[in-house]
């Protein structure tokens, strides 16, 4: 095989990563076959998992990428940007992310590949990042910020479950609102 | 066929009902073959089929009676007691609710027949109940009851979601108390 150069190869990552989760989006984690992957991609199997070990593993690093990136807006521009965030994903990919939630409640080491990664790597920043508001009083102190954190977690849930549901929010602004009344300081 | 009483057809109904229930909690939505359906209720499928036209028939009823006691449980008791309830809901059965996500977004028809008996038949009684609450000062009234209403079963459907991945509510009381200060007016 001919010598690529580093550059070529995260070109080709990226390549095999944006195609597979149009292919995903499409069919579905178990209907997303290595055939429909090829043609999706644009490469062949043997290219593919030259880059990857397995399907599993390039579900795995897009989920990580989104939990990644929606952290990273979290610390950048403050909860109520991720939280529009949300809303705004696509339904479809959003349904992925169930079959994901699926088949982590029927296997237990992709789970835990899954969560080390995420909780491990990406939880710890953002716990210091409310403890860090919550000293500035931009976030209510009589709480943990492990609380904190994790009720915009939750909300966030709700907001996939409901946007691949069907049931999209009808208005984020209220939205917004309500949560910002849950994790603001009341105003004297 | 010899007749059997009303009162007889209601108990084999709620046989059914129940037997299914294990068994969708068991094996999944599309697990849950006549046969093992047949194992776990305990009659024959000439008989099950008698009282219910299709599998999806039993778990639309199963569906639609959980929506029917979450929201007679709020309308009785609030939407605190609500939110407790879902949080010690069985994670298996969470997990087929979730099935029922997945196939409603596949099947327009499913999802038509589900949405129809829930928002038409339950919906309007809620938002009555919180444009009350609202008049009594329990609520904030700065958001339609509807947005109210949304939120609230948002946060249920975040819990619904955490619980089934194996991410469990871990502290009910701070949640309630998150909640609390979104929805329920400042105290002056």
């Amino acid at each position: 095989m001919p010598k690529i150069s580093e550059e070529r190869k995260a070109e080709r990552r990226e390549q095999i990563l944006a195609g597979a989760r149009r292919c995903f989006s499409r069919h579905g984690y178990e209907g997303a076959t290595v055939a429909r992957l090829e043609e999706e991609i644009g490469l062949s199997r043997g290219a593919i998992f030259n880059y990857f070990g397995s399907k599993e593993d390039i579900f795995l690093e897009l989920a990580w990428r989104d939990s990644e990136r929606l952290i990273r807006l979290w610390l950048d521009e403050g909860w109520e940007q991720t939280l529009r965030s949300i809303v705004e994903e696509d339904p479809e990919w959003l349904g992925v992310y169930f079959e994901l939630t699926r088949k982590a409640r029927t296997d237990p080491e992709f789970s835990r590949r899954h969560e080390e990664r995420t909780q491990e790597q990406l939880a710890p920043g953002l716990i210091e990042h409310v403890r860090a508001d919550q000293q500035r009083g931009a976030l209510r102190d009589d709480l943990p910020p492990e609380r904190l954190a994790g009720f915009v977690s939750l909300v966030a849930n709700g907001v996939a479950f409901q946007t691949a549901y069907g049931e999209p929010i009808r208005n984020v602004d209220a939205l917004v609102e309500l949560v910002r009344s849950a994790v603001e300081p009341p105003t004297a």
